[in-house]
């Protein structure tokens, strides 16, 4: 079958590569239907160290099972199924707390121990089926492929984002980042009631989605600007809850800076930086920072319903729709910000 | 009057200053009946530059009131109060949501903007007394002193702390730092029914306080060797709530080693840095951040029935008593950790 690949930074191929094959009794094959590329995969994008033979890519996928394992009970061959961006049990006790992320057995689709390839492929060896696999119920015509394959990340994030802040009707909620997770980051704390949503990117066709999405404000300054902004929109006070979906460390302390006292810094882009400020300036305010890596499983189920039915349209920041091969072309697309997100049709 | 200044790290003097007198209607005059040395105090013991005229000190004491404004309303002269280690209006909006910290109009008790002396003195001008002051029902027999005091401070921070961080029956919590604070946020813990209080300290006398306050295990190991002895007592995993209540870096650094996935660090130590780590080992397992400088004010009448009533005690912390005058050595044989915290009698 075919595959994507990073070699290094900037380096991405789709190559053959053997058809995955059961391994283990809890495995299934899914044939992938849609695909994406994420805001995350632009970080090895642009720093991958040489790496021979390549590290696998993609980490969100919906696609038809094709192959089940003897012990795999919850799917069968022709569900259709959400993959989401870990892989994980569903029994250990992480997982029964819902944070799926930290399962004892389970990791990532790029991890080497769960020896699995990536999404952005025609076909993917699951591991743990039972625990990783969601069956979308019914008949799933293709116009909500796109809200579906939200389902596997993006949206899953965005919400994680918005209920670790502790997002509740009436509040005042500032999203920094204007990508995927940033835009569904502001559909969700809408969806959980917040009053005032500033949402900080400059990038207008996006902002616009986010404005569609129920943000009520937008701010394109950054920096000491953006923060000064953000007071003047709260009444001097910073907002109560901060959804971070960048990831750099400039929006982290446009999050340390906007944020009011007593409030949450939630965050769930993956920090390219190590050590940043938790001194007084955040302390002294009673800061709470909190977010990680989405355990996307855990909310599957609750956001599918909104979806199938139509009330929610998280698939509208796909933007673009390719073919395997043109993944190459997709990666520069969304790195050099023509397209926001976009969908790999394998 | 005789007031304590300090003139630059570890010059401590008690000298005579004007006695303090009312300067707004809001303010009401105590003469201190006990105040006390904080291991916060130890901070610019160590640090602070020189200061010609030098800098007022304490913010903890019990007292009774001998004048008051003519605004005042909830405290008249002769009432014995509690002043928490913060100034606050009462009425404000971060007030009324019990982060008195944060008041709009308050401040600490050095702060130039409010003007008023430190509580290692024979009397204080306390400011927004009405705020501010909580009185002690009934008539207050010395035995109590020290756990009423406890109530300026060291005792709220640590149930700020254990409040903070979520602790709730059948919890495994983690204290680090065996000073005051720590041991009540001990006591606080097992209150809110902690079942597993893992203290990290190695002060054989403060921990045994700590196991009569409610620790399970005590582990004197710190760094690397502290954070695998955790682990050992906790399966493997962590536990779910660490209380830093030291405020250096290597505790926060600790914390992260220690907690488990999904967990709560609550610090209530001042952070001495600035920088710290917050990636991945941080952000992987969804750690939450939180804490501050504990709204103690919001705590004291919650807090104060069982130390009337002797149920809690925790004026233990309290393990010496010195006249004003002696403040000087006070500071001394708290560095030494020769005394865990110094009661000042004026």
């Amino acid at each position: 079958m075919r595959a994507t690949f990073m070699f290094r930074a900037g380096d991405v191929r789709v190559q053959n590569t053997p058809d995955p094959v059961l391994r283990y009794p809890t495995d299934a094959i899914v044939r992938v239907v849609r695909a994406c590329i994420c805001g995350s995969d632009l970080h090895p994008y642009h720093s991958l160290p040489e790496t021979p033979g390549g590290t696998t890519m993609g980490h969100e996928f919906i696609g038809v099972v094709e192959e089940v394992g003897a012990d795999v009970a919850t799917v069968k061959k022709g569900d259709f199924v959400i993959a989401p961006f870990a892989v994980s049990d569903g029994t250990c006790e992480y997982c029964r707390e819902g944070l799926h992320t930290s399962c004892e057995h389970g990791g990532f689709w790029n991890d080497t121990e769960l020896g699995t390839g990536g999404g952005q492929a025609e076909a993917v060896r699951v591991p743990l089926a039972d625990g990783t696999l969601v069956k979308v119920p019914g008949a799933v015509d293709e116009s909500l492929y796109s809200g579906l394959l939200s389902l596997s990340d993006v949206y899953g994030t965005g919400w994680h984002a918005a209920v670790r802040a502790g997002v509740t009707a009436g509040d005042s909620v500032a999203v920094i980042g204007d990508g995927a997770v940033g835009l569904l980051a502001v559909l969700s704390a809408k969806q959980l009631g917040a009053e005032q949503i500033v949402l900080m990117g400059r990038h207008r066709v996006r902002t616009d989605l986010g404005r569609e999405f129920g943000a009520t404000e937008v701010v394109a300054e950054r920096g000491e600007e953006g923060i000064a902004r953000v007071r003047e929109l709260t009444g001097g006070r910073g907002v109560r809850r901060v959804l971070e979906a960048v990831g750099h460390l400039p929006a982290y302390e446009q999050a340390v800076g906007i944020v009011r006292p007593g409030g949450v810094i939630s965050r769930v882009g993956v920090p390219q930086y190590r050590d940043a400020e938790i001194g007084w300036p955040f302390f002294g305010k009673n800061t709470t920072l909190t977010g990680g890596p989405a355990p996307v499983r855990a909310y599957i189920e609750q956001l599918m319903p909104a979806v199938l039915d139509g009330t929610v349209q998280p698939g509208r920041v796909f933007d673009r729709e390719i073919g395997l091969d043109d993944v190459p072309d997709g990666y520069r697309a969304m790195d050099e910000r023509t397209a926001l997100k976009v969908m790999v049709k394998p």
